[in-house]
């Protein structure tokens, strides 16, 4: 092979903070399944932890302190993928930084701190920060856009969504069923139909069995938008047969569904069917591999695209509200801070 | 052909009250579609109609009074499907005759009509009416209450339920929208789950622009029942492109949905897919020749099965509190009378 | 009720000869679940199993000769469901008597024999004989005819067919996979596109090991029609998994499939799906009392509809070309009579 | 960004011979959306369209030669999408520069030039050709892969294959049904039942009006194999309504069925349904995308998998009997070279 590269060429040096389940994932994304990246550091407060991922990627740098590896020359842009506590850390120095990030979910756990992120960003001018909302980047989900963009059925009036998951690990609550399952479909409903979610209820059926004690599951969440779309959304985490997600939008002139079973159809020992996917990675693989690529190529192009730390903050500032209606039993409004202009093309 | 015929071959003498479209309807099925029955009788207060339904039946006689034609000799059972309003007379009369009812919904509009009903039936001391909720005969619903009552899914927790007109005849009301559509997944909520419904919401997204002026449509129907399910319901009676049931129950261990589309799959002109039924007659057909069936059949075995008056009483009950629940926006708790002993079997 | 009946409420009185699996099935079926007929005799040369099925329909007569039962006062009609090689006798005995005459697949065993049913039947100058090719009475097949007869897709150019039962009855042979399986297909096929079949492959693949020692199983049964269409047939009647009959048919203009899996969709032990239908009786049940119930309508107009004596014996002329095609490998045109002007309307 | 990039982000660089759809195509696919690779030539025997098509990918210098290509300096491997009867010469040249392949498909036109790479191969001892077939790398098609491999449905008895194209392009001949279509069926039938194409039948129905004076549209394609599965094949090139890839593999225990519909469920405008794809390009779009990924891998570890030159051999002389079938009417058996060592393992 030829010894000379170009410019475009040269890989984006990425930093990935955070190395447990989905921090491994993405640096095996980044080093495999991914163009126009290398993982040049990854960061772990386990040191161990830190050596065994870097392993994973040729050329990379184990650290335990971002902001070493943050001014390290061979760091472009930084993929924040740890707990959710330690998010807004992270964000304020890599915008210090003035570094390109791609944060897993949540931008932060409260809407106070994902505010400031938002205040931050808005301060330094342009947007930096992209919001690990995989569904924007599902091939379906992405399908179901277009049709409602092109205003062929009319104005979406409702959505009906489904979000199953096998089972939960250990210390699941009825506060991470809204802010780890159902804000998927909190930013997937404001990003489907452009607008804010002005108010939330939960309804909270007797619980399935299989609940873990002092877990609620499954619960009906509802949401109204500024336009007046109802939305309802069922989440059941411990339904115990597969990972689904689903969605229907009902349109003034038609309705679209997706989440429909797929894949090979087998009829063998009496029944007809297939497996249902048992895991969110599964499922949504191509998703994760695509919203990474998306974030690579957009960031070389010196652009950032997706959805932003006002959609992170939104999302948080819905969920604060649905834990409030969750625990009342009532209808909770949802309180929006003003959106600074640098936000008015985002999404 | 022989001219003799025995006792089982005597067919079921029956007076059809009311010969509107469901009237007519039921008039062709008996003559043409049921075994061991006949119209003897049909009655409308406009005698022009009666005789042209009478001529749907050999050896049918029109009248205009309903007490005439249940008092005549040949005339062993009533259909009535006269308009809502005009149910309680025709019930009580049949009633004071023992005659056997098969009495299209709403068994009355109002439910303290409908208590009478149930008061007047329990007097007599022997089930004697049926209500027509169609959905109890048709072939999914019944697999999937079969599905239910097997157990191995776990008990159900949800409900969700689609209900869709193509579009409405003048007149329709939000009141309508509960008391002629949504009472059918109001019946089917009792009759699945064997509960009774508890407490109802109703949500209004911003109405399609199809839906006449004063129609909130769609509506989202929430129904608690008394073992703590939560069923969402959503009526749109304007969208436009066809008839639509579908229901999913959710269950601790597993989901199962009926009214998934079905019929021959065209490929043609671009697109994969089929025609949506326009009509409920259509979609319902076979339900509504099984209901009379299984009526006729049963009456002339001396017996009544199928939705009862009580059934009739609790779906008018639920739909009260609904009327509420959307005027106010808020929840509203159904109120129930005592359940008639009779009434242990029903269902 | 009343006693006085009329001339249009009396039973059509019909005479079942063989009372095996369908012979009863049908005693039922006319008993149980038919308008306007009763079963007046049944005929077994077991005198037992006679008695046994003259049981399940009350006023029945047990008769060990088929040309007793018809010439009884009360038989009107004959429903032939003895073994295939007893229906020449019985048909022949039927036109004697001028029965109008409903039989059971096949018509006769040989195209030779079918042949003097349909010479017979010529001779006595009306249609009186309605061979029980099924398919032609199901609700999807009906649809199917219903789209290719309307031209919108264009001109039938192939059809693709599949028939599978879950397994075989022990002493089931290469030729019965013809007579008894694919004898459907072909009717279908001569049906669908109303023209006749003109040659015939058989394909035979290595067999299935759950194939029963002398059977191949499966077999493609390749079939050429008079305008050029060509249909290839999938016959597999030791699948394991159940009972499956599909049928696709490819036009100038689209494609329209039937057979699909339905019924409700479950998703539970980690696989979404259904049953498939272990049984004909289970799949082809609505469709069988349709016949019925249409030959004994069309028969108390005075009327025959449905499949004829010559539907009956084309397909026996076909069954016959492909044993021969099933023992050589290779092609084998297909050699009718004349068709009577009889039939000239039939189908 | 750093400036040092390390070995194994050195890309690799392609020289794309040929640059009509599929070249162009390939030539946007290296540039934009693969990983590890940068198109450092294009090969045209038009100079203009040489030159455009450099201008989609940076860096890239057009030619008119395929020779100098081969020999610059910044090109490790080719890839030919050149018009068939051009892929020898290329080939040839390729193996002897020892230069990786991905060759689009056919390998060649006729089997004896096929023949002729296969061996000059051989001598060199190691494989160095790619063919494309794509669909060994799609999605759907491998699941049905692993689920014969996995060996719970037993033996693949049956294959039923559909491959429908919307229309030809003009001069399309019955050769290039087979030879550009059937030939899809007839590789992925080697691949997926691991199994030699011993003899080959073609059944011609009336050909359909929308097909080209002289193209016999559709035709049924039936292959047998090494271990006795028969295959049947759909191929309808003008089937006006767009562009279906489906294959059904029945079993001794099960059947799996691939290529149904998918994507967004629409009910509108009184129809349920989706979109048929019109294009092989929107269909397999995936499946180039990983195909040529897995290729760049794969050279750049300098191994060489997929589909060998014996695999594009092999269905070079099953097209040969096919188009003998096809004029013929009859069975033609398969005459297939010894297949040197070197590809063992293939496949």
């Amino acid at each position: 092979m030829t010894q000379q590269t170009r410019a475009h060429d040269i890989p984006l040096g990425v930093a990935v903070i955070g190395t447990g389940r989905m921090g491994a994932d993405h640096v095996r994304r980044l080093a495999e399944a991914t163009r126009g990246a290398r993982v040049t550091a990854v960061v772990d407060v386990d040191a161990g932890r830190a050596r065994a991922a870097a392993a994973l990627a040729p050329g990379c740098t184990p650290y335990t302190d971002a902001a070493a590896a943050m001014a390290a020359e061979d760091v472009d842009a930084v993929l924040v993928a740890s707990p959710g506590p330690a998010h807004e850390a992270a964000l304020l120095q890599a915008l210090a930084h003035d570094l390109p990030v791609l944060c897993e979910k949540p931008l932060t756990p409260d809407a106070a701190a994902a505010l400031r992120i938002v205040e931050a960003e808005a301060r330094l001018g342009r947007r930096r920060v992209q919001v690990g909302f995989m569904r924007r980047y599902d091939e379906e989900y992405r399908q179901l856009k277009a049709l409602l963009d092109a205003g062929g059925l009319g104005r979406p009036l409702m959505l009906h969504c489904v979000h199953r998951n096998a089972s939960t690990p250990p210390g699941f609550t009825d506060r991470m069923l809204l802010e780890d399952s159902a804000v998927h479909e909190i930013d997937a409903t404001r990003w489907l139909l452009g607008q804010e979610i002005t108010a939330v209820r939960v309804l909270r059926p007797a619980p399935s069995p299989a609940a873990p004690e002092g877990l609620g599951d499954p619960q009906l969440v509802l949401l109204e938008t500024a336009a007046g779309a109802v939305v309802d959304v069922e989440v059941f985490v411990n339904c115990g047969f597969g990972y689904q997600v689903r969605c229907e939008a009902v349109c003034e002139r038609g309705s679209v569904r997706i989440g429909e079973e797929r894949g090979p159809a087998v009829a063998a020992d009496g029944r007809w069917g297939g497996p249902v996917p048992q895991d969110f990675l599964t499922r949504f693989r191509a998703a994760y591999d695509r919203e990474v690529q998306e974030w690579v190529d957009a960031t070389r192009r010196g652009t950032c695209t997706g959805p932003s730390s006002w959609d992170g903050y939104a999302a948080a500032a819905v969920c604060e509200a649905a834990v409030r209606a969750q625990e009342t039993g009532g209808r909770v409004e949802v309180a929006l801070a003003e959106r600074p202009a640098l936000y008015d093309e985002a999404g």
